[in-house]
């Protein structure tokens, strides 16, 4: 059984050979036919232009793996997330990306892209090979520690009686110098090891994970590929904003609140 | 074998069970005997009274399991860490924590205490019970996520034309309501489980991860679980910092910079 044999333990204290009925049949599903798994659905909010929520890791690894049946509820931007969820049957979170699953809501998108790609492994592993596995998940971390605000520069931040030279120069400005040196690091990894993914077997969740990071965070110029210090960082952006699935899971930041299926596809409620 | 028993492939590429020359010898360690396992090597950061880096979970969490061999090298705050790791052998790591274990290095904290959990299952298990594996990586995960500045706030904060006013209203201020409803969902979850600890089954590394965040803010009131809203997260983090082994992992922010075997004693170089 797929998730027995990739983890040795059951994913989410089941076992996923027993079908559940999905909630909402589609024709034409290779992936969700052979295994009879229920319909993935997706919290996820975003600003035009601005920004898409991490669930955009998500769904870009589901357009990746070339599953058919998965469903995205859009959000209402700028308003409580939780109350908007339980109007769809969400329970608990009040977070986004929430994963529904089988009647679990998964929250955190590098779990989520983890609980996907070791679901669908056996049509298409974004896992990296098994000797992959620690580099994997140090760069599913990474993609948020890197974006992370240096933690001993938030007490001077988060004074209540903070002037602006104290922010600028005790938080802001070696933030920058942090951001520089994440970009660094990328850059030195591509420079040692001339690969095109993260991972020397291939694109893996490790690039939803760091791709989403630096797609947001150099748009706004926060953390600048283009400077010219890291060519092979940028080159790797942007052989990642071509790839037709990044492109697939960008389309729904352009939608009205609501549920869609794959290809942004309105659902009736 | 252990290793395989927990992960269903080899934790870092290689049969753990295949014994490895241990660097530095000591007596007594029961769990090093019988595993022939080499000696973790944790590299670590701290200013006494204001901040220790992220290794502190790393060390709880051994501590915790009673592992008898390991150790602990202290670099010198504000320089860089990359160097003074290349002068202990670290090849490639610039960041902290980072773990040597059988000549790999590995980096993030959250990666560590698996790696580490897992190691030692066999000893005592950290990791919760199977049926709550998802639960146990939400939390590793949220331990970075609710200190993580919110993303759509980066902009406005690191603009270079910045003014006070717009960081006040624009970033601060959105950021304290993140921070006070990252409070709320920890008091939220205890409120609901009536649990000790995050996981119903114990202690975890959900603990040492989400501990050492809590730990942190509070003592910075960045996150001041004493306002009154929060009684359960208090009590939480009050239980945390009473446990032995989080009492003796506080240690080696106290030491000077060098190596150190468990209990914080000096090793000759």
């Amino acid at each position: 059984m797929l998730v027995e044999r990739t983890l040795g333990f059951s994913l989410i204290g089941r076992d996923f050979s027993k079908a559940h009925a999905p909630r909402h049949r589609r024709g034409g599903s290779k992936i969700r036919e052979k295994n009879a798994l229920s319909t993935p659905r997706l919290f996820h909010v975003g600003v035009p232009g601005f920004v898409q929520s991490r669930a955009f890791r998500c769904i870009w690894l589901l357009e990746e793996i070339g599953v058919d049946d998965f469903e995205v509820v859009m959000v209402t931007p700028g308003q409580p997330y939780g109350p908007q969820m339980r109007s769809y049957g969400v329970r608990h979170s009040r977070k986004l990306p929430t994963l529904e699953l089988d009647g679990q809501e998964i929250s955190e998108s590098g779990v989520i892209c983890q609980v996907l790609a070791e679901r669908y492994a056996e049509h298409k592993s974004l896992l990296g090979r098994p000797e992959e596995r620690l580099e994997l998940l140090q760069w599913i971390a990474m993609a948020e520690t890197c974006i992370t605000f240096r933690i001993p520069l938030l007490p001077t931040l988060m004074r209540p009686d903070q002037d602006l030279d104290s922010i600028r120069t005790g938080a802001v400005e070696p933030m920058r110098a942090v951001f520089r040196d994440n970009i660094e690091r990328f850059e030195e990894h591509f420079d040692e090891r001339g690969s095109d993914y993260l991972l020397a077997s291939g694109f893996s969740a490790a690039d939803t994970m760091c791709g989403w990071s630096l797609d947001t965070l150099h748009s706004w110029g926060v953390m600048d590929l283009s400077a010219g210090d890291s060519p092979k960082t940028l080159a790797y952006l942007e052989r990642l904003r071509a790839r037709p699935a990044f492109l697939e899971a960008e389309k729904y930041v352009n939608v009205a609140p609501g549920r869609y299926s794959r290809g942004c596809a309105p659902l009736d409620d």
